[in-house]
């Protein structure tokens, strides 16, 4: 039986893993001078926390959770961050002493979805999350930070797209709204919409049925249900982004499709991605915390998917090659090699020995699959001159040097 | 309903990641001076990879997987990377064209265990596998790299642990040889005990039970079931070691808890773990490739538990410092600040702002719990003679700057 990676999955192979750790260097880099600190919360949780945070009503949480059972508890795979670091702020008192944390993490989500194009059971997020205030100019800095990194990763033709649900009473004041606009469509939308009507209005607007999107996009509600204070922190955090330059278009339809947003939600939408055009997302979750703990604690945050990244970064050549491949002919050579490898590795050079019983025909084929700048070559006859050979794998010329000045001729070269 | 982290795991707070990330970003440079390039499989995979790869008898694969089911795949949280990796390896195919593979991971690994001190169900790994040749020069490599890297840690007081296995005939002999010395105290040991001596004897060496632990010990086995050929592979192995002037002691009753070792394998124990005082292990897999695809590859690894080498990390200071937290009064200053926060930043200075609506007082209270160096203060009146103030944390001294020349100001003490 041919063993293979679970449906809906993927490896990031050898070839791809370099570009995911730069973009992770740069983003941990970054984060770090916007004063983030990275939090790391298991990759699986309790159930209940998913189903208190994202709300019952939402895709994920009815079709698209890895549940399993361990003794008395149901464990379920994290769909997304979001919910568990509040989880892990309320139970490690982070607000503690503090009045803002701000929180970085990166790491694989979850979910069951039937395997599709551009949809994958286990990708990565990359995300932040600011928990304490309420004030407009730190969903500002969020945005203006998710800016930054994508110029940073040289990630260019993006656009913010962004849009107020206003705080709760607001909230419930636009599902109000919708339903009425949502009424006069009822025959023609699907089944699951006719019933979200009821349920969980806001839901239909995520709909991926090409009726249901027509409809809803011909909807005009414009901001109409924000209360006074609302419509003024909105009116800021677009006036910040005026600014600071960023490009934005409010988008009345976007709700995001999890029930703990409210205030400002965006998305970071290419037009590179084809049908799932979102690099990232975020927004403001003010009541999670209520949601969670009856508590009153003011948040905003984003995340980009690292798949969705890798897809809109521009192509350029990896920066990473291997220095240096060392080969032996004979058994008092492959000592002496070793020890050579050891000196250049502890030298800061990179390097790689030929452990095969292969010809020197092979090893020098070897050396140039792994695309080494330089081979050295060692054999009994260069052992008794205290000499070996290098050669350089791109300009085909080489060199006799001292066993002893190797580590040294070597770094200067490189140094050049 | 107080919501938690899942029993028998935990998060990884901000106080704690700077050391996570500093572990991980040495031992990425150090594989990369190898020529160990990042592989990353996904953290769960299907059941019958770990049953046919660790073995049916084992303890991980009867007892501690998290296995749950979707549709009509039974998935399972991967209880160790190597099986996995082997996996990849065969499915991507990553031995066309080139005789050795030099992978590394860093990730999540998960066992049911039942929740107890030294041990998490969730856990982190960072190993490497060399798969592709049987050469006793890459048992070296391996371990010599696994001593490098403790010493870049700045761990000291461990010590390598090893033993051979030998061929599949070897193990064989060694298995019936183990039988045979422990028949004679079978009513001594514990019942799983007298089960495993039929059903796979070497799980007896792995019992915590004192009295099997107690027999176990006294045996006197040698290395006798070695053949010629595994033999002389091991004394190479040790000669190396002796040569790099890594320390170790040979112990008869290693073998490693999974069915794939063969070979040379090998333990790194420090004293300051307490009972679980292994930082890591590894060895020889050359058949599980067999087992897998019936292919005859030769294959090497190690892996470390990284909340073990967190124990035995020589504690110290972090190093990642906020420079500046810069806080405003008044709604003019507002703007000028967040202007000079974004130039502060973009000029690679790490940076805060404070977003509260709080007196100077609790924004200087908060610059110090933040630990920032520097505190910038902007009022209405600084706004007016184009100046803002800089407060020396530490010193408690301050002094006026003109606001054009702030970033220069703060970037020259900072480079002092």
């Amino acid at each position: 039986m041919l063993l293979q990676v679970p449906r809906g999955t993927k490896d990031i192979l050898p070839e791809e893993t370099p570009v995911w750790q730069e973009v992770e260097s740069k983003a941990r880099r970054i984060f770090s001078l916007y004063n983030y600190a990275e939090i790391r919360t298991p990759v699986f949780e309790n159930v209940t926390l998913f189903k208190r945070a994202l709300g019952d009503v939402t895709d994920i949480v009815q079709k698209q959770m890895f549940v399993f059972k361990q003794g008395d508890d149901h464990f379920v795979l994290r769909p997304e961050a979001t919910a568990s670091i509040a989880r892990a702020y309320l139970e490690n008192n982070l607000g503690f002493g503090v009045k803002l944390r701000k929180l970085f993490y990166i790491g694989p989500m979850f979910r069951a979805e039937r395997p599709q194009k551009g949809r994958l059971r286990q990708f990565h997020h990359i995300g932040v999350e600011a928990i304490g205030l309420t004030n407009p100019n730190l969903d500002i800095e969020v945005i203006e930070l998710a800016d930054k990194l994508l110029r940073e990763f040289g990630i260019s033709n993006y656009k913010f797209v962004i849009n107020s649900l206003g705080c709760v009473k607001d909230k419930a004041k636009f599902a109000d709204l919708l339903k009425q606009a949502l009424a006069k469509h009822k025959k023609v939308l699907c089944k699951d919409c006719q019933k979200r009507i009821t349920k969980n209005v806001f839901r239909v607007l995520d709909c991926k049925n090409e009726k249901c999107k027509e409809i809803t996009h011909s909807l005009k509600i414009g901001q109409s249900y924000l209360c006074g204070d609302c419509k003024s922190h909105f009116d800021k955090v677009l006036k910040g982004l005026d600014k600071f330059g960023i490009k934005y278009e409010v988008k009345e339809q976007l709700v995001r499709g999890l029930d703990y947003y409210s205030g400002v939600v965006f998305e970071v939408v290419h037009p590179d991605l084809g049908a799932q055009d979102a690099l990232g997302a975020g927004g403001r979750y003010d009541y999670l915390f209520k949601e969670l703990a009856n508590k009153e604690i003011g948040a905003v945050g984003f995340a980009f998917g690292e798949e969705r990244l890798m897809l809109a970064l521009p192509k350029k050549e990896s920066s990473k090659k291997l220095n240096v491949y060392v080969m032996s002919l004979g058994d008092k050579a492959a000592d002496k090699s070793l020890e050579l490898v050891k000196n250049l590795r502890s030298a800061g050079v990179s390097c790689d020995f030929d452990y095969s019983d292969g010809s020197l025909k092979s090893k020098l084929n070897e050396a140039n699959k792994l695309g080494a700048r330089f081979a050295i070559i060692i054999g009994d006859d260069e052992i008794n001159k205290g000499k070996l050979v290098v050669k350089f794998m791109q300009e085909g010329k080489q060199e006799e040097v001292e066993f002893v000045n190797a580590v040294g001729f070597i770094k200067n070269i490189l140094k050049e």
